[in-house]
């Protein structure tokens, strides 16, 4: 807990419990520690820290009640969706209440026409597919964990198959946004595009709760392609690998996926799910398509592979063989975690011009190898984006600050490549420091436009921007 | 000119054109009634304003500068592209200083690995498209004018092949602005995503020079496809034509344009071309992808075509036999103009969902029909976005206010089925009142961002926003 955010402290007393109450019903207002404790705490490695009470809210009227009547009484807002951020997004970390959105699971509309849905903000990836399911329609941004599609919006999400889908920032059509003063707006529409005033959805989008609370979003759907298939192939050198996706991109193969894992992260892999994987740096890929098409473009990568020494090419059509193909990929956080018991991952990524990504991860890599710090590294080679997990024990000072030091010189590296501190994972409060560094004077008006909207700084307070 | 910005008219005495002078030098500063008249016209209908001066600038320095020292004596800017823009945009409603950003028109970096490049803001995009010749990727986005990208991201336009490529929304990676005070800042990085802080670029690209001045562009590029092919198919009706579009896109064919003309156009273009089209409803496609690709995608469309009992379904995938096919839609403006000598276009567009696109053309056809206005109607259809124009005498009153009256109907209808007042002509002065009845409170939210950005209201005032 930082001593700004700390100064902003205003405890939230009995009374404002009972105003809470009275909007959502006793059952819903919960001070007890165990809850408390849960919503303060989320994937991350950081700190977490429990807000004073939390609030289940089941509608978009509920949660502007809520923050009308926390902002009168200056009391900090947290939203919270599934707890699964990765940089400390839902401490509280000037106390307050916690609204937590995932009561609020509504799957509103589906038009398989548009391609579009509105949800409300508690849905979740999977059961937002589950739902469509009949349609011949999917939801595709997929970050690993089963997040909430509200939480998904307000962290600009993103996963595998950014590189064909987009992100976050693409896929959403528009919000419903609780503001902290408690108004609520619509942003967008369900037009598909629009040149009419400001894009306050991609403002919200990726701004963390801390400009205001999403409620609802509307959202792209796509058309499940016919035909899907998967190759992976083992290349000499990271080098080789990434120069293979620069190809493939150049030469339009519309790829939907493409996962690089290093050759420590193939060694774990092997060990925890007993494959036989060649130790050395592999690509994982899916592509979309016609039964044609899917077919054309798997012999056009293998083509580029080979140019660049790929090794052990294997793909396939078959649903069941695809599965068996990704089953290193779909492992590899737990492989990774496994090769030391007891150890605790420290997840992070940054993303670079795909042109410095072999560069940067090479130097990562050397960087990893001298300091003698475990950390596999996976990566969404196909938009230069790339994670790290640093197996700590995490008693061990030394050792944590050893990986620190060296996660500090690897965000600063992609920086100076031209690229950013965080691709998919936020700023939450374990990145600002980077987010200045990144964004210099930018975040000045970042500044401006927090204040502007919400001037006592209420809104998840102590992320994403210093007030 | 409204009132309101009336009010805030701070006159350019001859001490800020000294300084000005001392900025970008004596020639480049100014203040010829030909030169002022031609800065404060764009190629919509709305009344030209001419600034008080105009400067030709050359740099981002330059630019800051200029802006500075317009912001101490509170005179308002403008900045001016190619002066292209549709909705007033450029018109000086308060006077002021007009920076021309047409010389800054260097291609600052190309890299075909990331598929990315920068630009100085004057480049128009065929000067890029013409600098990347020999790299195998071009820009795809085409407006149809030859607009500068500056402009372009100020609008985020978008034009024919957004349904395959995106909008400018989709396409900048990154801008260089110049703010209200002066300062520079620099959004976005050349990482293909990120989640790191507020999307700054998303808020500049379509901000419409009110937030701040762009000078440099980071733009993603896109591979030269293989093979591109082309099909031209007439509908019975207009249902039948937008059903085939909800179609091929449901099936996940990735088309590169679906343009749709109308009878009343058709008719226009057979004149005009000296063609024998079918006077009907009737889809331009384009396919990009392989040589196996493209006919696949047309055999596929084809298919789905005579379903809705398209007639006369022609493709091709030479150059010449595509360039034939498509000379209707790239003649459909002055086709238009000519049904009526002597008269004026004015252009305007709407958004719908695309569930809604037939039910909204048609009953605004019959609007049409039953007013007695001469109105062709051009569609890109594949993201339910469709433009009239209204061939008029500007010298009738009383037509012109017919006209105004029938626009006024269809906007509110496509608001009403969920669509928006502009896919990508943007507001300009001309569209303010919809951008309201759009976005509601929303516009209230711009509203604080504008002052959050430009307190003094300095930046092309008495546009997008009401201040």
């Amino acid at each position: 807990m930082t001593a700004e955010s700390a100064a902003a402290r205003v405890p939230v007393d009995d009374g404002l419990i009972a105003i809470l109450r009275q909007i959502v019903g006793e059952e819903r207002v919960s001070t007890a520690a165990a809850v408390r404790e849960q919503h303060g705490r989320d994937e991350s490695y950081h700190a977490p820290v429990a807000p004073d009470a939390v609030v289940f809210a089941h509608s978009t009227e509920e949660v502007a009640a809520v923050v009308a009547a926390c902002a009168e009484r200056r009391v900090p807002i947290v939203p919270f969706g599934t707890g699964t951020s990765l940089e400390g997004g839902v401490a509280a970390l000037s106390g307050g209440v916690c609204i937590d959105l995932s009561g609020m699971n509504q799957v509103l509309r589906v038009s398989s026409e548009d391609l579009d849905c509105t949800v409300q903000a508690g849905v979740t990836r999977k059961q937002l597919n589950e739902h469509l399911r009949d349609t011949g329609l999917f939801f595709p941004i997929d970050p690993g964990a089963d997040a909430s599609l509200g939480g998904m919006a307000a962290t600009r999400a993103s996963g595998t198959n950014a590189v064909r889908y987009g992100t976050m920032r693409e896929n959403v059509l528009g919000l419903t946004v609780v503001l902290a003063d408690g108004r609520v707006i619509r942003t967008g529409t369900r037009a598909r595009k629009s040149s009419a005033g400001y894009d306050l959805t991609r403002l919200f989008v990726g701004s963390e709760g801390t400009l205001g609370i999403i409620t609802e979003v509307t959202l792209r759907l796509h058309g499940i392609p016919e035909a899907v298939s998967a190759a992976v192939a083992a290349f000499p050198t990271i080098e080789d690998a990434v120069n293979t996706v620069i190809l493939t991109i150049q030469s339009g193969v519309p790829v939907a996926r493409i996962e690089l894992l290093d050759d420590v992260q193939m060694d774990a892999v092997n060990r925890f799910s007993k494959l036989d994987y060649v130790v050395a740096p592999t690509l994982f890929f899916e592509f979309h398509g016609t039964e044609r098409g899917v077919v054309e473009q798997a012999e056009q990568v293998e083509a580029i592979a080979k140019e660049f020494g790929a090794s052990d090419f294997r793909w396939a059509t078959r649903q069941e063989e695809r599965s068996r193909l990704w089953q290193a990929r779909h492992d590899g956080y737990y492989a990774a975690l496994a090769l030391r018991p007891g150890a605790k991952g420290m997840p992070t990524d940054v993303c670079v011009p795909i042109s410095r990504l072999a560069e940067c991860i090479t130097e990562t890599k050397k960087d990893i190898e001298e300091s003698g710090v475990l950390a596999p590294i996976v990566g969404h080679v196909g938009d230069g984006n790339f994670h790290l997990v640093y197996v700590l024990d995490p008693e061990n000072e030394e050792e944590v600050a050893r990986a620190g030091a060296l996660h500090e010189r690897m965000v600063m590296r992609a920086l100076a490549m031209g690229g950013t501190c965080t691709g998919e994972h936020g700023i939450g409060y374990g990145k600002m420091h980077f987010l200045e560094a990144e964004h210099g004077e930018g975040v000045s008006v970042m500044r401006q436009i927090k204040l502007a909207l919400d001037p006592s700084n209420l809104m998840n307070p102590g992320k994403v921007v210093r007030v």
